[in-house]
């Protein structure tokens, strides 16, 4: 945990409704850090639907494999997600500690074992020891209420600093359903997936096929177009819960991706997951500026995202950036090495909206006084035109300050 | 030009001999910095052979795009070198720069325009001023000498902290050559090509396709296998002159690289690029460590390569290696991210040859003072083997200090 905010940090923090299903209680249960809570455990009723996208890490963490394992059956009862610990590169102790702390969450909320989902961020190689759930997560299963959304996202939080949460309100059918979401992340963060931990929730009746569809398209512009320092952790999970309680007040059941009647929630959906992906972004480890790459004019759109990608994770762009410094130069840099199709004398280059080079070169009109204002916004908007084709994209990432080597410089010790 | 010079600064510099047809001159041609020298004229006798990699870069510099053209003609007389402005991203007016430098050099030097060779490093995007080499040219040409070798490596300097040059003498058959090089670069490093600049003479009588075929087997565990921050410069140049002057003293000719009479050249020709590559990373702006990151095990080379090369650039396992923090966690994370072949449950890793993690978790034997201590160490090595196969590569690194930062968040203001 950071000592002080980001100045990034959202100042419009959301209210969060309770979801019809969804209970949620924290506690404190000493895994690294003392004096703060460390374990959520959410209960969901019965019939709720589960999805998740995962880390392509080909070192996953022990929760990871154990919620891969589960998701086929679709459904879910629990919850359980610890921070200070990962649980990764734990070897057999690891599926150990995982198994442990389904059996107890299990027999604390009345469910099978299969119906758990874990996961655990923090510090990775050290042994999770799992008999500190014992007690713990009874004791929470009767604690939990529908509200603490906002204390359940301060539980997960490692480097972060400050919770996440978003929530939209939109019909299905005719009936008003409810979507939730939390996430935590500031380092580590790089696409395929992309946050380390983010869920959502809601009362809409999915099937677990038609939320899964929902999530694998949904992450595409949202968590996995942000970058904070193109590392990729080994936990990075995204679960969303479909308690489908709204069914009573009239929401239709939606058991096909293409029902067009899941148009509105699907566009709301997105929404939730590209607030919490942004704020991921905006709480990058030691982060001052929020950057945001745009790159039209590419052959296609896989291409615009490799090329932005370069752009978001070259180390000399983000230095740039935390120097307020508008170094188109760099940018070039990092879009020859890209190893996309680009042109350099059909390249233009703008900093919030001014244009700072164009075929090639330095535009005519550059005035460095007006550039270097623009570059004291904690926003900034880099905006590349390649000039050859119609493809397009955008990521977010954060700039590289001396604070996010202080922070991870000195972070297991 | 950095104030205090890297802590990984090699002791032993050597005396640089003299190489028979080339001569040298430095000036200070006011093109960035005042008050140090920032042009390099290497004048070559008729009858040198010239070979060269230059940088992948989508957007490579102007002085690449002229290099690459001659290329092909095989021969040199000229090679002018100036820092502080890397006459990349400068549209037309990079390519009337490098016309005119060029025509000076030329005149300078009594040879065709063709035959000399150009390279530029500095700040991107600003428009070189070639007129400034008229009359310093045609200056240093007729004061240029056989010596001067540090001093030319100290005239191509940015944000170095200390010239680079290595040398080396060889039999080639019964006659004794010289190979000479140097190089610049501390920023901006990273295979495909490597260090921004750098230039290797010998007086051996290779020809063109000889010096090309060296070259060219020569980057790939040299120069292409360091990293300093992963971001690959737009004016990436290695170039070699071989004046041929030794044949005067019974140095066979060599025009096929077959040649069986080569074999102890090449190697010391590999001798002096490696070194070179060495201090290039033991350069790395802001380095307090010089990383070797060595993966065996893996099913390829190529495989291990791009494993290494992800640990290498992964920022948490650079900050953590600032912080003397022998957090194999990230270490698993990089193998992880790389998308190659990898097994977390064979996995073992060592810093300094004390192993940390063996079988997919922490080695039973670990003691974290022991660790804490070896970690002091300015040379740090990271080996992971995999267990799946025999591929092994080793790549070199540094690490990743708030100076880095400082370094590049003020440097074109």
């Amino acid at each position: 945990m950071s000592a002080s905010v980001s100045p990034l940090a959202p100042t419009d923090v959301p209210e969060m409704p309770a979801i019809a299903g969804v209970k949620l209680a924290t506690a404190a249960a000493g895994i690294r850090y003392k004096g703060r809570t460390d374990v959520l455990l959410a209960v969901m009723d019965k019939g709720t639907t589960v999805a998740g996208v995962f880390t392509k890490s080909k070192c996953p963490s022990a929760p990871v494999e154990w919620c891969r394992a589960k998701l086929s059956r679709g459904q879910a009862r629990a919850l359980v997600v610890n921070s200070g610990n990962a649980n990764a590169f734990t070897g057999k102790t690891g599926k150990q500690s995982t198994a442990l702390t389904a059996q107890t969450a299990a027999k604390a909320v009345g469910c099978s074992t299969g119906d758990v989902f874990l996961a655990s961020t923090g510090v990775i190689g050290e042994p999770l020891d799992a008999t500190k759930f014992d007690g713990v997560l009874a004791t929470l299963a009767e604690a939990a209420t529908p509200d603490h959304w906002t204390d359940a996202a301060k539980a997960i939080m490692t480097t972060d600093t400050f919770p996440k949460v978003a929530t939209a309100t939109v019909k299905l059918g005719k009936a008003k359903v409810t979507i939730n979401g939390m996430a935590k992340g500031a380092g580590m963060i790089m696409p395929d997936m992309a946050t380390m931990l983010s869920f959502v929730f809601t009362d809409a009746p999915l099937s677990s096929a038609v939320l899964q569809s929902l999530l694998k398209s949904g992450v595409e512009d949202t968590f996995n177009a942000i970058t904070i320092d193109s590392d990729t952790s080994t936990s990075d999970t995204l679960l969303a819960f479909a308690t489908g309680t709204a069914a009573a007040g009239g929401a239709p059941k939606i058991s096909r991706a293409s029902d067009p009647r899941l148009k509105a929630f699907a566009k709301a959906f997105h929404g939730v997951l590209a607030n919490l992906a942004e704020q991921v972004a905006r709480d990058g480890e030691g982060a001052r500026k929020l950057v945001e790459v745009i790159v039209e004019g590419a052959t296609t759109k896989n291409s615009a995202r490799k090329i932005a990608m370069s752009i978001a994770n070259s180390p000399l762009v983000k230095t740039a950036i935390a120097g307020e410094d508008a170094n188109w130069g760099r940018v070039v840099m990092a879009v020859g090495k890209a190893g996309e199709p680009a042109n350099r004398d059909k390249l233009s280059i703008s900093f919030n909206g001014i244009r700072v080079a164009k075929s090639g070169a330095r535009d005519p009109s550059y005035n460095e006084a007006e550039v270097s204002e623009a570059m004291k916004n904690p926003k900034i908007q880099i905006k590349v035109a390649l000039g050859l084709g119609k493809g397009r994209d955008r990521v977010l990432t954060c700039d590289l300050t001396k604070e996010y080597v202080a922070i991870n410089g000195d972070y297991r010790s």
